[in-house]
């Protein structure tokens, strides 16, 4: 999500990486969605690293957060700016080794990174879908990562990771296909969202929906939400640092060191990089997308949907080995809601590893270079088959 | 600023309060700012409640927070709906017991409701200021306050009070007239915003300034920013709430109880709750001001205006008596912020009593009934002078 901290890329990258898609169609045509809805033909935008072994029981599936997309390693071309957004974590002898294991990392239903959403057309109008794209929610992304995956023709995943938004997909994947999964990984996660969650994203959308240039949805042929869309990513943005974080990188530093403006521009350093990421965020995303994919992260309660209402029935459907994983500064996913679901696991009698690592950097820390989070997922991965 | 927990009013309210107002141009007839610009003549809405004694020694000043007013306590006629702001602290035999002192509150320069601010008529152009009014400091708030309480012929405060931004205003009291302040209680207060707080108000005011009807400042007789207000107030709303108090009061409790509307719609009440408060709040707030008053409280730093960068210098200067009050889930102006004031008090040898209350509801706690807090206010009133 953020790449607000520079690092030094260590280790060797994954090299050049294609972009791949893959269509389908369910029978009859069409998929269909948890709210009941119908949608297809469905495209899902994915790249892989790595080489799946003759055994086919070597594949990773990575699942990314909000505004990540299937460009997890490596890079494109030799004039792409910048690596996959876990770059860190996936690559030739990195924590997730694309020497062992073959890696898969598809853009989720309802982003704008490939991937069937608000932003494609809808053959019935050959328009945008924009608001008349059904709201998917977490089961329906997982359900769609589920047909790549037997397109792939892979039996069992060796594991499936991801963060936030990503690790609530890990979840979901679990006790859905149980046959499918060995092993799994959520990091900076939960089995719902909290009113404090859902409240920021609810202000996010209101921000967009508050820009008359989003029109009720149909702005594709006109000028986009920017100014919406990118206080929305501001007030995420903030959310996913911390006050240890923000005053490390920003503190009250000034702009102009001499004096304040005595105007409303950018004073503070931090007003400046919020309204930087806020305008470069709005080039690459797609303000729908935004709505979507935040909805189905509020609607997303694994015990209500597969437990009654409980996460310990809800588990009790998976028979994967767990490393679940929090960060100490992380406020929005804070580690109680980790430790829920290795209780939940636990009660379950399951083979269950939970470490909250001490970060700093709040809920992005699962982004960002962390020794400790690459041994345990290294260490994990390797011993997840026994 | 958040009256979403409904209370039983408690004890006498102090009745029927009148409106006031008074109105100064400082020689030559303006008011100088910290900016260097100037301003008049200014008007300082306020309301007292209580006898100003014969020795003229019992006068508590409150000063409010961001969206405050001087409306403090009581009910201004018997269609009032509701009574002042801070009714549950101030009145007969309360915490401020308004038979023992006589409390005066101002509304903030800068503001709306009644003071001068950037909706008040320019007496150059007469038309409203918008964004040709000065921005202003918390340090002009308290000039402007200390004029009327020389208008009212008060030589010395037994007591500044206030919360939050309120709580701003306590501290540059104490150092900017250390003559007129015999005793100070900063709640929920800082020396500086934090990094975290800015980036909160920063990302508000973009909000504010994203809605084309904000026109630039220059919406006064046209269509107001109300939805860009909304979002910047639901922005704001969140901070003052806490994880904890919004499980309590909303969890994931849903509008409505069948199943999820697979809309954009509020499905949550904490969503429709948000959505009241931001509809709520434009009516009875400026667009402007909120930004004039953020900014301000951003721009706040004690020790950088007053002490060369150090609290401890900057906190020399008071001679009062102080009781500094934090609460255990305000994580907008948390109590390592609070313990900061006190430790720089206590290097400058001053009598300062601290307590962190345990309260679930954030930020917002000092607005709501405490008997921790009642008592530690009462006491430490009765003792202030001795």
């Amino acid at each position: 999500m953020s790449e607000y901290i520079e690092y030094d890329q260590d280790g060797v990258s994954v090299g050049r990486v294609e972009k791949r898609i893959f269509t389908f169609a369910d029978p009859p045509g069409e998929m269909v969605l948890e709210s009941g809805a119908k949608l297809g033909p469905v495209t899902i935008a994915y790249e892989t690293c790595g080489e799946l072994n003759r055994e086919k029981n070597n594949a990773v599936l990575i699942c990314h957060a909000l505004s990540g997309d299937a460009h997890v390693a490596g890079y494109h071309d030799k004039d792409d700016p910048k690596p996959g957004w876990w770059d860190i974590m996936v690559g030739p002898g990195k924590g997730i080794d694309t020497d062992r294991y073959f890696v898969i990392c598809s853009n989720i239903l309802g982003s704008c990174i490939g991937s069937t959403g608000p932003c494609s057309y809808n053959p019935e109008t050959i328009e945008p879908y924009a608001l008349d794209f059904p709201v998917v929610t977490i089961g329906d992304m997982v359900s769609a990562q589920k047909a790549l995956i037997n397109h792939l023709g892979i039996p069992m995943l060796h594991a499936v990771i991801g963060g936030s938004i990503g690790g609530m997909q890990v979840l979901e994947w679990c006790v859905r296909y149980p046959e499918m999964v060995k092993s799994a990984i959520p990091l900076a996660s939960t089995t719902r969202h909290s009113a404090l969650a859902i409240a920021f994203n609810e202000v996010a959308r209101q921000a967009i929906m508050a820009d008359p240039n989003w029109n009720n949805g149909k702005y594709y042929d006109g000028p986009k939400p920017a100014l919406g869309l990118a206080v929305a990513r501001m007030i995420g943005h903030i959310t996913y640092l911390s006050d240890d974080s923000m005053r490390l990188k920003f503190g009250r530093r000034r702009q102009d060191k001499s004096d304040f403006s005595f105007k409303f521009d950018a004073d503070f350093q931090v007003e400046s990089y919020l309204r930087h990421q806020g305008k470069k965020f709005v080039e690459r995303f797609d303000a729908n997308s935004f709505l979507y994919i935040t909805k189905a992260a509020d609607y997303f309660d694994l015990g209500r949907e597969h437990g009654d209402g409980s996460d310990i029935d809800a588990l009790s459907k998976t028979r994967a080995k767990f490393l679940v994983i929090s960060f100490t500064s992380d406020w929005l996913y804070p580690t109680y809601q980790s430790r829920g679901i290795v209780k939940a696991l636990k009660k379950n009698g399951l083979d269950v590893s939970f470490c909250e690592i001490e970060a700093r950097w709040g809920h992005d820390a699962f982004l960002l270079p962390n020794e400790r989070m690459t041994t345990l997922i290294k260490g994990f991965l390797a011993h997840a088959a026994d």
